[in-house]
C-alpha cells in the first residue's frame, strides 16, 4: 500500500485562541502549499484569462484542473505525451486534479441550481446514463457520445495527468435525495475508494499522492461513518465532498460534525467552497484547502472581492465607478490595482474589452491569496476573529454575503 | 502656426541597395519610435487580451487608439479625468490617435467585404447619416443614437485623450466611388484639414503633434495634388489615407506615385495596412509607420504569423498541431513560444479558452516588431531583398499572401 515518500504534510501550528484552525505546510514534488490555503481552479489545463507567471505573481500556490473536461479534450494522452499538466500548461507549483465524479453527477442529477427553480434539463443535456458497480457511463459534452468511467480508469487518467494530488471516484449525491439513496451512494464510493487505492498502488511511482473522499451528505452518522472509513485506509489526505447543506449554518454542521471523525495528521481539503465567510467558518473547523470557481468565475461577470467592504464583493460595471480614479481596493497591492483606476476596468466592462476579465481575475486571486495569508498569520497570533472583522467587515455580524443585485 | 518643440523625427540611414526605404528615430514626449515600425491598435483604449506590460516585453514602441470608438465609449472627458489614454491603459510610450473619420464613413458608406459579396447592411446599421461642410453626422454603434463630428471636435477629442501623435478629420472614401466624388471629397477633406490645423494652433501646448492626411483614391493626380496639400501645410507628419486599390500591385503603384511628392522630411505613416508582404512592398517606398488590426484579429481566429514559412501564417485549430510539442516557431523569442508548446494553444483553441487569445496575440505582436527590427538592420545593411526572402519564404516570388483556407 501507498506511503508517498515523496510528499509531506507537518502541521506547523494550532490556534491559541481554541479554534481548530490550523497551520501546515503540505510538501509535494512541485513544491511546498502553506496551509490553510486556497486551489485554484484551471479547468481546461488553464486559469481563464491568467496565465502561469501572472497566478504566480498574485501569489498561488496550487491550481487544480478538472480530469472531466480533460479526458474529453484533449484527452489525457495528448497531455501526458506534451509533458503532463505541468509541462502543458506551463506551472510548475503543485497541482491537484479531481476525478471526474462531481461533473458528471451533478449534470446527472440536475444542477442544484436548476433544482431550487424547479428547471428540469432536456433529457439530451443529461451527461448521465447510469451509474453500475462498475463504474458511469455518461456523455461527451462536446459530441454527446457515450462515454465511461471506472475508478480504475480515473486513476488511469490522473496517472497521465501529472498532478501531485489526485482524488478517488465518488458518486456525488446532490442536496435533495433520501437518506437511503445518500447511505447506498456513499457505500459505492466506499468501494470505489478500495479500488482507486489499489489502481493507484499497482502504479505508484511516488510522484503523486491520493486523496480519500468522505460522502453522506447532511446525516451525522453517515459522515461519520464515511469519515472512518477514509480514516482508517492509507490515503494521503481527506477530501470532504457531497452535499453540505442548503444554507451556511447547516454546512457548519455537517463540517464540524465531519471533522470530529477524520485522520488527524492528514491534510483535509473541503471541495468546491470558496466563498470569503465560509472559508472563514472552514479554517476555524480545521479545514486546510478549499477550492472554488467563485474568484475568478465571479471576475469575468464584472465583481472584484473586497477585503473589509460593506460587501465580500462590488461590481465593477456599477455607474458609480465610472469617473473612479483610484484602483478597486486602496489596501490591494496587486498588479490590477497597482496600475489601473476602477474607472479603468469600468470601460473595460463596458465596452466588452477581453482584458477586464484578466485584470479581475487577477484582482480576485491575489485577494483570495491574501485573505489565506492573513489567516495564516492571524492562527499564528490567535487573531482569527480579528482577521473576520477585518476581511467581513459590517457583513461579519452574521457570517452571510449576499450579492448587492449589481450588474 | 505649431513648430512641434518636443518632437523630432531624424532620418538615420537610406537603404544602400537603391531603395527609397530608410530608417529613423520619432521622438516624442513619450519616447523614441525606431522607423520602420508597426502601430499596434488597441481600439478602445486596451489591447485586445493583452496587457501592456506584454506588449513592451514583445518588443512594441507605440500604440494606437480609435477616436470613433472612444468618444462614445467612455467619452474623451472620462479619459481626461482619469489621467489621459497613457494613464487610461496603463501605456507610458508613445501613442497615436485617428481622427475617428474612417470607422464613420467606413461604416456609412458598407465596408469593402459587404460591396464585394453584393450585401447591404439594413439601413438601421448604417452608421453615417450625412456629410455637410460642417462635419459628419452618424449614428452611435452602442445605442443608435445621433451625433456629430466636426474637424475642430475631432481635434478637441483627441486632445483630451492626450495621444503623442494626432490625425486630421477626413472623409475616407470607399474603393468603388467614382473620381467626382473622390475629387469632390479629397477637397472636403484638404478644408476640413486647415481647420483641424488652424484649431490644433489655438490650442498647441506642445505635448502633440498633428499628421495631414493624404486622399485621391486610386487616381494619381489626385494623390499627387493632396500629397502636394500636405507638403505645403505645418503638418509634423504626413498619412497616406483611403482607398489604394483592389490588389498589392494597384497598392504598390499609388503609394510609389504619392511617395514622390510627399514632404520628405517628415513621418509618412501608411494607414490600415498590415500584411507582412506588404510592409516590405511600404518600407521599400520609404513608408515610415504602418498600423493594422490584422496581427491581434487573426490572432484571435487561431492564426500564429511566422517567420520563412510556406505562408505568412498558420492556424493552429488545425488537426496536424493537435500533438505537436514544439512552439508556434522554433526560431521565435516570444513569451508564448518561450513557454507553450503549440499542441497547447491547439487545445486552447478547441476548448475556447481565453488564454489562446492572449497567447496568440502576443507572439504575433512580438513577430510583427520582430519584422519591423530586422527590415531596420536590413536597411541598413542593404539587405532587404534577403530580409524579404527569410520572412516571406516560398511565397515571396510573387509578392502576394493568401490564406490556407484553415479553421
Amino acid at each position: 500500500m501507498p506511503d508517498y515518500p515523496q510528499f509531506r504534510f507537518d502541521v506547523t501550528g494550532r490556534d491559541p485562541a481554541g479554534s481548530r484552525a490550523r497551520t501546515g505546510r503540505l510538501g509535494t514534488p512541485h513544491g511546498v502549499v502553506e496551509t490553510p490555503n486556497f486551489i485554484f481552479c484551471g479547468t481546461k489545463a488553464a486559469m481563464k484569462g491568467v496565465l502561469p507567471g501572472q497566478m504566480h505573481r498574485a501569489g498561488s500556490q496550487i491550481i487544480l484542473s478538472n480530469t472531466y473536461h480533460l479526458m474529453i479534450q484533449p484527452g489525457a494522452e495528448i497531455i501526458a505525451a506534451l509533458g503532463g499538466l505541468h509541462g502543458f500548461m506551463g506551472w510548475d507549483g503543485p497541482m491537484l486534479t479531481d476525478s471526474g465524479g462531481f461533473q458528471i453527477f451533478s449534470m446527472g442529477h440536475g444542477g442544484v441550481a436548476d433544482e431550487i427553480k424547479g428547471r428540469r434539463r432536456p433529457p439530451s443535456e443529461a451527461a448521465l446514463i447510469g451509474i453500475s458497480e462498475e463504474g458511469a457511463r455518461f456523455r461527451s459534452y462536446r459530441d454527446g457520445s457515450p462515454l465511461f468511467l471506472s475508478p480504475e480508469g480515473s486513476i488511469d487518467i490522473q496517472r497521465k495527468l501529472g498532478a501531485d494530488l489526485i482524488v478517488v471516484l465518488d458518486e456525488c449525491t446532490p442536496f435533495h435525495v433520501e437518506r437511503a439513496y445518500t447511505a447506498q451512494s456513499m457505500a459505492l464510493t466506499h468501494r470505489w475508494g478500495d479500488r482507486c487505492l489499489a489502481e493507484f498502488d499497482r502504479g505508484d511511482d511516488g510522484r503523486q499522492a491520493l486523496y480519500g473522499i468522505i460522502q453522506g451528505g447532511v446525516y451525522a452518522d453517515l459522515r461519520q461513518e464515511s469519515a472512518t472509513y477514509t480514516r482508517d485506509r492509507p490515503y494521503f489526505g481527506t477530501a470532504i465532498g457531497g452535499s453540505l447543506g442548503g444554507e451556511a449554518g447547516q454546512m457548519r454542521a455537517v463540517v464540524a460534525e465531519t471533522m470530529r471523525h477524520v485522520h488527524p495528521d492528514r491534510p483535509v481539503h473541503l471541495l468546491g467552497i470558496g466563498g470569503i465567510a465560509d472559508i472563514l467558518d472552514g479554517v476555524a473547523m480545521g479545514i486546510d484547502t478549499f477550492d472554488s470557481v467563485q474568484p475568478t468565475r465571479v471576475g469575468r461577470h464584472g465583481w472584484a472581492l473586497r477585503k473589509g467592504g460593506a460587501r465580500e464583493r462590488v461590481n465593477l460595471r456599477n455607474a458609480r465607478f465610472r469617473s473612479e480614479s483610484g484602483p478597486i481596493d486602496e489596501s490591494c497591492g496587486c498588479e490590477t490595482c497597482a496600475t489601473f483606476a476602477a474607472g479603468y476596468l469600468h470601460h473595460l466592462l463596458r465596452a466588452d474589452e477581453l482584458l477586464a476579465i484578466t485584470l479581475l481575475s487577477i484582482h480576485n486571486v491575489y485577494t483570495m491569496n491574501r485573505l489565506m495569508r492573513d489567516i495564516r498569520d492571524a492562527i499564528a497570533a490567535g487573531a482569527l476573529a480579528e482577521c473576520r472583522r477585518a476581511w467581513l467587515g459590517a457583513a461579519s455580524a452574521d457570517g452571510e454575503q449576499e450579492d448587492d443585485g449589481e450588474g
